[in-house]
């Protein structure tokens, strides 16, 4: 993703005038330093009696807050529309999305297996030398510092998926408003707060703060334990810099940016060249463009017949972008991309008050061997760039090119010769490899990863979606030869809590 | 820990000459640049056959070197006590434990959990939409680079806990010798790559490096994919500042130090004082303290009779420390901490020809709050610091000062009223909590942590001991709707590798 206010020092009000719309929203003044500290103190003063409540109490707490949500869809859907120019169905599916997810990490710290619960007993004939009793588990980490994305005001901001895990893990959030929707923020953290606050959580446990000063001070914070971020590349360089020169440093987990290749055979293509085509323009156009998954390149067959491609392209209806300084960067990165010499504009989008209608480049896989450094960035909008190849092995060539991504797509024949060193190559650097199918739309299970090596994230060990996105804020802690009476209760002796565990490396049996 | 060769940079021949010994040994050259770049491109190319080698063949490459190791101990030994100058029991066990820590890790791997495969089947009516087949695992990260320790030769060196999880995972190592055992690093280096191409590993997949400057080079080199250390504050610190400031960002897995506090409560102290006195004595004073888990405080009521523990403590012979620059910081350090005007010596260490004998301190609590800074931080060597307590109450307020640390640990009865809140503190700033029990010593199992919050280590969601030291080097990828026969084994329909995996979330059935 693109747009995170990093870049930009008026940040409380940007986004409030766009093509799109003509809302008019109050300003909401920055917080200030003095704020902060309270903000983040009461975090940290919250932390041990929330990380220490049972799962299923927490559980019932994040459920608490998604029917808080759902219930205040007809206040909060408006608002999102006015702020992001997001269309009304976008908005409602995606304020779904984010309550499905908060159920979903309540029905996760439910079950138990998160905690990683395992016990050692006491041998003193083990392998090297006497072993005492070991039981360790996850803890939470403390204080979560959330960045809001631009693009998905709810499943990415306020109470998306950082929240949702840090939440579940036992962790105090601090959200860092979006500037592009601060409004939506304040509404639904209030939402959020009311609710936890309702469902008996201890006070501190979720907050908002405003201003891009602020969010820096905030990853500074010495109460700060982790940070979330999804946005764009410079911005999250910096605060992941910002955290890591800390006199203690604390994890950063940023998605930045990913161009999200998807590699097309001439079997695939002579099987299906037409569902492809559409396929792609349907995906690389979704949400006008904006989302972190959206397929940047296409590399087809040089003789591809693309007339009924550009021709879908040019019929596409405006669409407004989320606010000025994504219009803005769009512009400026489309403009770098078509003055390239081996660069052709097949089809040049046009940009009204209503918006934007899409753009589609055209390259051969020489230009983009000779030249990944500009070809092989993340452009954020309506746009998508074709790559021809002459040989198949070519897309062998370019995918080893590729810095890490959070997805990578192939379009092949089961047969296809080159498609297992293509998927080999792929694995090496996305964290989502897909076949025959589109990178857009990342559904929220127990097995997905929506990660991937630098700088799709800037921790290649995690994920921002899905069951083990809770990992992130989680640590673990070991206790030796612990009274069971003053042990957690994942670890004392008859398993009170009935979770997942391992005894002596095996599961424990029931 | 606290030697690393960061902050001299003779690292060649530091180690060479030592009070305790006069072994003389041929310095070895550093490596140069260019030659690692060709170790760096060789692990780069061995890493994807490697790593995609069944987990059990790699389990047997495993058992090869720790079999060949085994073997060569008659070579090994003489030239480990010669550079470290440890006692030749300690040298033989600390073998024993690094061959321990190889099967262990081959039996995780074929075992097969670790690899954390999970299947979501496809499914048209999961509550957020349609949802795709997607299939997750880990998969191993590339060359990683191991910092080799000073106070553990074997099991924290060219093939210890660092190697041992990244070769089981499925990464290449790159070990970068410390300048205390050069000699035991090359001779270890060759029985494990003798042993790894034997048993039919890739060329390029094991190699060793000397030099400070090539060091940070490695870690700053392009193919590196993570890092583990282990060593001193500083040292770790600018390491991880490196890695950190790379183009493309890299794990940093350093685990520094730690005071390892003990807190005995008074009930405890009535108890089974003398007991507890003299297990005190028996682990600061292992291997002459210099264990990263050396108790360096140990909290005690004020009024408790010292007289048999300084005794004890006057009356231990002498032991040589690792080397001239271990030697030289330890008397830096100790010196510091003996001229703090609340600081009492109780036994005044001496050091002669033979090496030096152990040094108590003492202090106050009181003392202890107002100077944190200087009396809370590590003094790696054979030292330890007595803190007298007047309330039990002060426990927690130590407790509450404390920076993340390795090991804290509690002597106290069950019913101590101070005990469920001082393990609550501790579990917030330690890696692993003893209860009535000594932190040096730390077994290999499955739910070992030998971590904790920085400065323990610069990351604080692992573990460098333990099954679940292997998680550093993995990342997790999804695969989407990929057809059966191309997806990894671990992964495919009726479970090929026969390994413990997840299904819609939930443990597959046989």
């Amino acid at each position: 993703m693109t747009d995170t206010g990093m870049t930009n020092p008026e940040s409380a009000n940007a986004g409030t005038a766009n093509a799109g719309t003509s809302a008019a929203v109050t300003p909401i003044p920055d917080t200030g330093p003095a704020e902060l500290d309270d903000v983040m103190a009461a975090a940290a003063a919250a932390a041990p009696a929330f990380g220490g409540l049972r799962p299923a109490r927490r559980a019932a707490m994040l459920r608490a807050v998604a029917d808080a949500l759902d219930a205040a869809a007809e206040e909060l859907v408006p608002v999102a529309i006015a702020e992001s120019h997001l269309p009304e169905a976008r908005c409602r599916s995606e304020l779904g999305r984010t309550t499905f997810q908060l159920r979903f990490f309540a029905d996760l710290i439910e079950e138990g297996a998160y905690l990683e619960a395992a016990i050692d007993v006491e041998d003193p004939a083990w392998g090297m030398g006497p072993r005492p009793d070991v039981r360790r588990m996850l803890v939470p980490l403390g204080p979560v510092v959330v960045f809001g994305a631009s693009n998905f005001p709810f499943a990415f901001s306020t109470a998306g998926g950082d929240t949702a895990s840090a939440l579940a893990a036992g962790c105090p959030v601090v959200v860092k408003a979006h500037p592009g929707h601060p409004h939506l923020t304040r509404l639904t953290g209030r939402v959020v707060a009311q609710a936890l606050a309702d469902a008996g959580a201890p006070a501190g446990v979720f907050a908002v703060v405003l201003g891009m000063e602020i969010g820096q001070r905030a990853v500074l914070h010495p109460l700060t334990r982790a940070v979330g971020f999804t946005g764009s590349i410079p911005g999250g360089r910096a605060l992941h810099d910002l955290a890591a020169s800390r006199p203690e440093p604390i994890p950063f987990y940023g998605e930045l940016g990913s161009v999200n290749p998807v590699f097309v055979t001439r079997a695939a293509m002579k099987a299906r060249g037409e569902e492809i085509l559409s396929g792609y323009v349907g995906s690389f156009t979704l949400g006008a463009g904006q989302f972190c998954t959206k397929p940047g390149i296409l590399l087809v067959p040089e003789e591809s017949d693309l007339s009924t491609l550009t021709g879908d392209v040019a019929e596409r209806a405006q669409a407004p972008l989320l606010n000025p300084r994504v219009a803005e960067g769009f512009e400026h990165r489309l403009g770098e991309l078509a003055e390239q010499p081996e660069v052709e504009v097949l089809v040049r989008g046009a940009h009204t008050a209503e918006g934007w209608t899409p753009t589609l480049l055209r390259t051969s896989v020489e230009a983009l061997v000779r030249h990944p450094g500009v070809l092989l960035e993340e452009c954020f909008g309506p746009a998508s760039l074709i790559v021809g190849y002459t040989e198949e092995d070519q897309l062998a060539d370019v995918a080893g090119l590729l810095h890490g991504q959070l997805t990578s797509t192939v379009h092949a024949e089961e047969d296809d010769p080159v498609a297992p060193r293509l998927l080999e190559l792929l694995t090496e650097r996305a964290g989502r490899v897909l076949w025959n199918g589109w990178p857009t739309g990342v559904s929220v299970t127990h097995a997905m990863t929506h990660g991937g090596p630098y700088p799709a994230t800037t921790s290649v060990l995690h994920t921002s979606v899905g069951a083990t996105a809770i990992r992130r804020f989680l640590r673990p802690v070991s206790y030796q030869s612990v009274p069971n009476a003053l042990l957690p209760e994942a670890l004392r002796d008859g398993n009170p809590l009935g979770i997942p565990r391992k005894v002596n490396g095996k599961p424990e049996s029931g």
